[in-house]
């Protein structure tokens, strides 16, 4: 099943599901509940996360891209509720950053409130996965030190297009970057360090999950800049593509 | 004035001002009105953040304890809403963390939503001060070098007890912890590298601040380890005394 949230044609922000038919119908997403069909005026991010917690240096190939040492656990950074866009919506390059970068990344979608758990219950609190752009202001990550500036400017977590919930092997998707139309990132999340279960379990041993919490796995090699006016598309298989522009404000 | 929350003798939270004659009254701020007196059964981290932004390496005097050079611009980190706990609620001592530190902190809390703030406006967006407890795990703080783990567990944003309104000049406050009665910190935020209407500015440039957001605005040098048993006291002089105990769980 496919799950969004879209502004409807009343001005109304509720949770939809499209049906295989491509037609969007109303959704309760606590008791999973399919509705009747609703007019839509555009699709926002799948949701609104009280958190985004993301893992850096994730994927072996891009490790080895940089010369970088595979870390020993996954190495954890933050990005805020409102860096959330949604798909189609713009990524604005802010003033005094000089270099704006797309990482295309599997996002895991947590379902219900959780803490500790084990690798091996993780499945019981995942909704499903998402395609998630980590966009980074390269020059800032390296003038900190720590990350979070780079990571933390509004509309630098685009979302979406939909949360899909039948994924049965989330460590063997296909994950792409597409910028302007020209793949720049092409690999397998196979090639993740440390794979979906294992970050959320890690993850939940620190801090409690809450539902709709997004955990964004890391990113594969290729990464680069983008320029106003670029568009960027992340594709994942079995799980959609998520385009968004640059724009100066 | 003094707001706070509190939970109820009925299994309510809402939030309370304390009047000077020490009563709790029922407290509407949007409207910033003052209500019925409220039975209480206990004080409650006086908001709960979208997000908690902190600035590192804040104080002249800490960042020559260690011999650091003098940050140009704030260096931020993000603590999750999730690692909040209020007055006299217990910090838990995580399994695996071998060194866990108090950090004195003035916390300022934001009053409504905004973005890009000059520094003249930023009073416009405080609604005041409280005491913050910037608990960290030292050792995961060095072994990561990315700080989130480290200051993101559950339990590390001891808040409170009260937000005080009237702080005629925040950059003149006499600043300490104590654990178990001695003095380990003090200061005062008149060290501070980059004052409260800097950093608030500084942030709202980046990231769009919501209602009840805290920004906790760097320690003083003294930082130090507590035990599982220990009680930690941070004081603020005009704002009050938020104390916390650590526990093993």
């Amino acid at each position: 099943m496919k799950i969004g949230r879209v502004l409807t044609k009343n001005g109304k922000i509720v949770f939809c599901a499209q049906k295989d038919d491509g037609r969007i119908c109303e959704f309760d997403p606590e008791k999973k509940a399919v509705g009747t069909e609703i007019d839509i005026e555009r699709l926002l991010a799948p949701v609104m996360p009280t958190k985004i917690v993301a893992v850096g240096l994730n994927y072996r190939d891009h490790a080895k891209e940089f010369n970088l040492k595979i870390p020993e656990e996954p190495l954890l950074f933050l990005k805020p509720q409102t860096s959330v866009i949604g798909p189609n919506e713009d990524i604005v390059y802010p003033k005094g950053v000089a270099q704006l970068d797309y990482e295309a990344e599997l996002g895991i979608v947590i379902s219900k409130k959780c803490r500790s758990v084990s690798p091996e219950k993780v499945s019981d609190y995942i909704l499903g996965y998402t395609c998630f752009n980590d966009v980074t202001a390269r020059d800032l990550q390296a003038k900190d030190g720590q990350w979070t500036r780079a990571k933390s400017f509004d509309t630098f977590a685009p979302i979406g297009p939909w949360i899909v919930t039948d994924i049965e092997n989330p460590g063997s998707l296909k994950i792409t970057s597409s910028l302007n139309g020209q793949i720049k990132q092409s690999s397998n999340t196979s090639n993740m360090i440390f794979d979906v279960f294992t970050i959320v379990s890690f993850v939940s041993q620190i801090m409690t999950l809450e539902a709709h919490d997004v955990i964004a796995t890391g990113t594969p090699p290729g990464v680069g800049p983008m320029q106003p006016g670029d568009t960027i598309t992340i594709s994942i298989e079995k799980i959609g593509e998520l385009t968004n522009k640059v724009v100066r404000r």
